[in-house]
Parts: structure tokens; C-alpha cells; sequence
């Protein structure tokens, strides 16, 4: 088996060889331009390591992987501008760096150009990757919508929250273990228990990185300690600790979530003593680990040698385990 | 052969069958709102035309003519919000009547269900149709970013805005005639063919809108006469103007297009004055007429009956002589 770090490396290479035309320069710029500011690549890795873990050619499998990166990076490239965001791993998102027209303009293209990546499988797979695909694609848009949705509204169920979750983060860890493992030689059913794998994995991993938000070690974390918190996102931490609170405790919450006046060091220790009181990463982590099972528990289903699974499983537990 | 205007029925009343999931709410909603306010379905009646010309059963072309419809109505949601538009077709556009996000991530997922019904024809097809469908798709958002550009340019050459419109408005045409013909049996020549015969067609076509919107009839026109003018839109009629006009006419022109003191009609009447004086109409008919013979000449190559063809010669007849 190819090491994760060397499967994330090939995909690293091959993005820097996808070209796209010169003209409209404004069109196609701001495509390598964000597959050029990086990411871990991930995606596409699981992808490749799916189709090696069944026996398959990871050649074959580099341009259905690059059209998962590709498609990543457009849903980047929109949520962007829906967002707001200024910057994008440290580095001027593309609605900042040009405008929001050729944001969505470039958006549009970089789908169809992940389309035309993801064909470039056998025919006899051809039907069932992009049905695949497009599953993951819608998957991914209502994830975003419902995310969207979340922030006007006053509660918001944790059932309902996995759900948004699932659909905007893990389907693609599943979609793409799952096109992967068929462009391998998988049977049916065992990629669909990879696919279930990914997914539940994938919840797990949003949940963890839910509870690094707000207890991460600011040294390892890419983020800002706390901007969840900040911005009053509704993560399992908050919708937990808002479900949970009663009496003093759910005045003080209440109140540091509407407080206008309060400095940012302020409210992130404010909420996270909540947190505490009400043992909040608790919760999340026992959360967490039910999705991990989970995913195990598809794992141990999955025809293949008990190495291969013992990788998935060691690769599982490498993500589990982070604290950056 | 079945009339146009069956043909366009059928596709409207497919089109109010398509039902959308009903969560997330405002993702969907968007989909069958832009869908509801009609338009004349033209571009999938002439994909259902195409297969039936080569004996084809419509039905079997159904699903991917919708999958034009849609891919269409994605572009024009994504144009409105670039475009700033109101309105279209007389109904509130979406991002007026939801917001901005909503109408990007509506658009994506447009698309995406537009691959979906494209993807429904039979298996030895599935392959060539998407590459069409791809080709089109990036071509119409090529032809968009071109189109944005020249708004800030001050020069365009006539070749260049002939590229534009071919991309942004023709070859959609060409690539729905392309489709149903495949889908009807065509050969690879003819079904070629008949593409060009779009194309060329649709730069006509647009050249006549330009046209129109200078002299049509006001009754008869559907939008406001005179509205390229108002808005300094570089028309056909525009940069012929630009390239003919000296001396005297030169600076009237540039000081009409500059003026920001000026009622909308006397821009309006000003510079269709130029271009009566520089004889704009009849340069702009006589290109039309250029690409409308081009496209009399790819159907005279195709291998079908006289009095098919002929059916096509009076479906382009139609369409380049309406006034309204």
C-alpha cells in the first residue's frame, strides 16, 4: 500500500499539471489560481487509496480524484462569496482578488471541468461514477443550503445538525471512497460499505473539528481558537450547550450569544466556561466517537484483506487523533 | 413531422412534471420558480426536432431536451445576478425576490440537474452526448465572461463580438441539435452538420436581435426598443458604428454614448441617427444574412429527405424574419 503522504503527493503533482485554457484569462485564472493555494488534497487521496486497496491501477484513478479536487474547490470558490470570506488558507479568496462575478462565473466552470475530469473512467463504470458523483454533488449544495439556513434560525435540532454535516462534508469522503473502490474491481455492496465508512467517518471528523474550535491547541490549529464561537456558529457545541442549559446558565449563554458590546477574548471565555460547566466537549467527543464506531463497524464488513482494513483503520485514527 | 409549436407543448408540459425534492425549501424552489416563468422552450423543441428528422421517437429525447431547458435557465439565474437584473421575463428574477446566495447555489444545483437528465439516454450514447454537453456548457460560460469583458473595453472587433455571440448564444443551439439528432440515428457527419447549421443559425439569429432592438417594431418587440443604445451595449450595430464612423460622426457618436445628461429616447434617437447615416441596418443584415447562408449550406450536406430539409429551411425562415 502507497503511503498516505505519497498518495497526497501524486495528487499534488497532478494538480500542478491540469492546464486550462488561456482565453477568457479572466474564466479559467481564477481556477488554478485556488487549486494553487493547496489543502491537504485529501479527497482525492481517499479516492486513490480506495482503488489500491482493491487490487486496482491507481493511474487509472488520478483524473476521477482530481475531478473530486477540482469540485471541492469550486464549492470553495462559491461558498466564498456566500460567506464573505476574505481569505481562503491564508490567501485572497477569489471574489476579494477579482469579483464576485467571476467568482461565480469561474465557479460554474470549474463544475463542469470536474465533470469532464470525473468521465475519464471505463465505460462500463461511466453511468454509475457520475450517478455517484452527482449525488455527492447535490449532497454537498443542500448541505450548504441547510448551513446557510441554520444561522437565522433560533434552535436547531442536533439531529438536524448531523445531517447538514453529513451532507456538507462527509458524502464526498464517501463519494469518493466509493468511486475509488469500483474503478478497483470493489463488488457492489463493498463500495457501499466503504462509501458508509467515509460518511460516518467524515461526521465524526466535523465533530472533532467542532470541539477543536473551541479546544484546540492554538499552536496546532490552523484556525483561530474560538471563531466559532465569535461568530455564534451553531455547532454541536453550541446547540448542545443551548439544549442543555437551564436557569443561570441559559441567561449567561443567552446572553454572551447577543452580548454586542463584549470583546472577542471575552465571549470565547465566556461560552467555554458554559461549556464546561455543562461538560460540553464531553458530549461532543462521546458524539464523535459513536460516528467513529460507526464507520468501524461498516469497516469490519468490507471484504479485504485484514491489513487493508488495518490501514483504513490506522488512517482513521490519524485523523481522529489531531489536535492542528 | 410533428409542428413546432407541438413540440414546444410537449416540452412545457414536461417541464411542469419535474418536481424537486421539498428540502431544503429555498434551494429547490428557486428551480421550479425560474422554470415556471416560461420562455418559449425553443432551444429543447429543436433537440426533439433534430431526433424525429432522423426517425427517431421523441420520447427517448425528452429527457435531455429538459436537461437543455434546465442547463439554459442555470445560465440565464447566474446572468441575472451578474447582470444586476430585476427582472426577467417579466417576473421578479431570483436573487430579487430570495437574495444573491440563494441564486448562486440554486444555479449550481441547476446544473447539476441538468446533468442528471442529460445522462438519461441510452448507454452507447452517454459518453458522446455528455462531451457535447460539456463542450456547450463551458462555451456558454466562456461566451458570458467574454461578453462582461467588452463592457469595459473600448474597442472590440467585430470578429471578437461574432465569437461572443456564437459562444454565449449559439452553440447551445448546435448542441441541441446535435444531441437529438444523435439520439434519432444520426450519423456522425450529419449529426455535425446539423450543429453547424445551429450555430450559424443562432449568430444570425442574434444578429437579428441587435437589429431588432434598434428598428423593430415596439408592438411586436418583446423588450424595450432602444435598450442596447441606453445601456451603451456593444452591439453588431455598435462597433460597426464605431468602425465606420469619422470625422464629424465620429465625435457625435462617442459624445452620445459618454453623455450622462441625456433623456433615454434622445440618446435613443441620436445614435440610431448615426447609425442611419453610416447605414448600420444594412451592414448588420447583410452579416446576418452571411451566417444564415452558411447555415442553408451545412443543411444542404446533410443526408436527409428534401422534404425534411425543408422543414428545417422553414423553421429558419421563421425565426430570422419575426419582427416581434
Amino acid at each position: 500500500m502507497t503511503e498516505l503522504s505519497d498518495l497526497q503527493a501524486i495528487i499534488s503533482d497532478a494538480v500542478d499539471k491540469i492546464s486550462y485554457p488561456q482565453y477568457p484569462e479572466q474564466l479559467y485564472e481564477p481556477l488554478s489560481y485556488i487549486l494553487s493555494i493547496g489543502g491537504k488534497r485529501m479527497r482525492p487521496a481517499l479516492l486513490l487509496m480506495a482503488c489500491e486497496l482493491f487490487g486496482g491501477d491507481i493511474n487509472k484513478a488520478i483524473p476521477p480524484a482530481l475531478a473530486i479536487e477540482v469540485f471541492h474547490n469550486f464549492t470553495l470558490m462559491h461558498d466564498d462569496i456566500m460567506d464573505n470570506a476574505p481569505l481562503r488558507r491564508g490567501k485572497t479568496t477569489v471574489h476579494e482578488r477579482w469579483n464576485k462575478n467571476v467568482a461565480i462565473l469561474s465557479g460554474d466552470v470549474m463544475l463542469i471541468e470536474g465533470y469532464k475530469l470525473m468521465m475519464q473512467v471505463e465505460n462500463h463504470l461511466l453511468r454509475q461514477v457520475l450517478d455517484i458523483f452527482n449525488t455527492t454533488a447535490v449532497g454537498v449544495c443542500e448541505g450548504q443550503q441547510i448551513d446557510m439556513e441554520f444561522e437565522t434560525r433560533s434552535v436547531v435540532e442536533i439531529e438536524e445538525y448531523i445531517n447538514m454535516i453529513r451532507l456538507k462534508t462527509a458524502v464526498v469522503l464517501g463519494g469518493a471512497l466509493k468511486i475509488g473502490a469500483l474503478i478497483g474491481g470493489a463488488t457492489q455492496v463493498d463500495a457501499d460499505l466503504l462509501s458508509d465508512f467515509g460518511v460516518q467517518l467524515g461526521i465524526a471528523f466535523q465533530l472533532q473539528d467542532d470541539i477543536l474550535d473551541v479546544y484546540g491547541d492554538p499552536e496546532k490549529f490552523g484556525k483561530q481558537v474560538g471563531g466559532d464561537i465569535i461568530s455564534n456558529k451553531k455547532t454541536y457545541l453550541l446547540i448542545k450547550a443551548l439544549e442543555l442549559a437551564k436557569g443561570k446558565l441559559a441567561v449567561e449563554l443567552n446572553s454572551l450569544l447577543s452580548a454586542s458590546n463584549l470583546a472577542n477574548n471575552e465571549k470565547v471565555a465566556g461560552v467555554t466556561n458554559v461549556y464546561n460547566e455543562l461538560d460540553i466537549k464531553q458530549h461532543a467527543k462521546t458524539a464523535m466517537q459513536t460516528y467513529a464506531d460507526k464507520a468501524f463497524e461498516a469497516l469490519k464488513k468490507i471484504n479485504l484483506p485484514e491489513k487493508h482494513k488495518q490501514y483504513l483503520q490506522d488512517f482513521a485514527d490519524g485523523l481522529l487523533v489531531r489536535e492542528n
